[in-house]
């Protein structure tokens, strides 16, 4: 079956697979391994091997018999597909504890993810440095995002001021938004949206950890 | 349908939309609001009504005709459904920038949820307080872990140093583990576990936009 990359149609369970795929591979490729197979990709990964092969299948990387996955091949075939060839750059609004620590967090430059500059409304932060990264006014936002052509906003405001921030982010060209307020944005169609919402992430934890407690307990 | 609390069976879409009710619902009743709609809250949360009706039943909530739900008896049910109601504590381990954003979290508090205390292994953090919560040596988990009877565990180290940091945890009477290492840890049955990976998730709004992109280049 032909891999026509001009249209990729990636399950979105094989999506969240492929990262995490990306992350253990360079891993391996540091220690320096050469080659690898679905086998032990898979039980590093707890996955079944077939699901591994079928996941990679949709990158165009090609296993040979035997000796699977030349690593040096397969990172590449993963960095086209996850976009990860090309520079992307974002733009963050909000410096305060989790805008930081996205500003610190090396990972990303991975990727070729790079936050290109954070921008806040408090003086406190203003002018300041996080990481290399300038903190600006968010008043310079939509300036700054015209001329730099930035297309990827990241919201970590409070969430009562995530809805105006958005606004603003659309009508300066932003076409996704990375959002971790723990609000439903309203959003043209046109523009792209991923939320993170840790409080509710950790609370699907707690839940089953206590569905599980009242089941033992009944057994 | 009697809704029995003992055994609680919401299934997964549904224990992904609950916390963000209360979420919302929380900001309502902090701006006077006392009775809300299925209706209004559906429109908010961009959900049919029928959805949330649906959702919010599983909590046990009856609403009214025409009024709708008391917000403060919703709240509590809410909150007794997810948990919020009894303080849970957290051990977190690796004070780095990840693990200094959730220290600072003040939301967690909200949800009476709470980091008693953090572990590094480095020299430069050891004995320091970030919010008010001690940052201390790492050798020390197992023992203060038994002494206080935490059960839930956060690990913010470098995907290196994750699994090690698993092993400790469980051996010190850890049983739910949220993880931010992108790596699949290796845990025992009775452990639970949920993950984190930002790169991942932002690697989805990258696909995704990219995905686009090229669809409507094509149009």
């Amino acid at each position: 079956m032909p891999n026509d990359k001009r249209i990729p149609q990636i399950p979105l369970p094989t999506l969240k697979r492929l990262p995490v795929y990306y992350q253990y591979l360079t891993r391996q490729a540091h220690k320096g391994v050469t080659d690898i197979s679905c086998a032990s990709i898979a039980k590093a990964m707890g996955l079944v091997a077939v699901q591994v092969r079928k996941d990679l299948q949709l990158t165009g990387a090609a296993g040979r018999p035997k000796t699977g996955y030349r690593l040096k091949e397969l990172l590449e075939a993963l960095e086209e597909t996850l976009g990860y060839n090309n520079k992307t750059e974002m733009f963050l609004v909000g410096a305060g504890s989790l805008g930081k620590a996205l500003l610190h967090h090396q990972k990303f430059e991975d990727y070729n993810i790079g936050i290109a500059a954070a921008f806040d409304v408090s003086d406190a932060v203003i002018g300041t440095e996080i990481d290399g990264k300038p903190v600006l006014s968010f008043q310079k936002f939509p300036s700054l995002c015209r001329r730099m052509h930035v297309k990827f906003g990241v919201i970590c405001v409070p969430a009562e001021a995530a809805q105006e921030v958005a606004n603003i982010m659309v009508s300066s060209g932003i076409e996704a938004i990375w959002n971790f307020a723990p609000i439903t944005l309203e959003l043209p169609d046109t523009v792209i949206v991923q939320n993170e919402n840790l409080t509710a992430s950790f609370s699907i934890l707690l839940k089953k950890y206590k569905t599980k407690k009242i089941g033992s307990e009944r057994e």
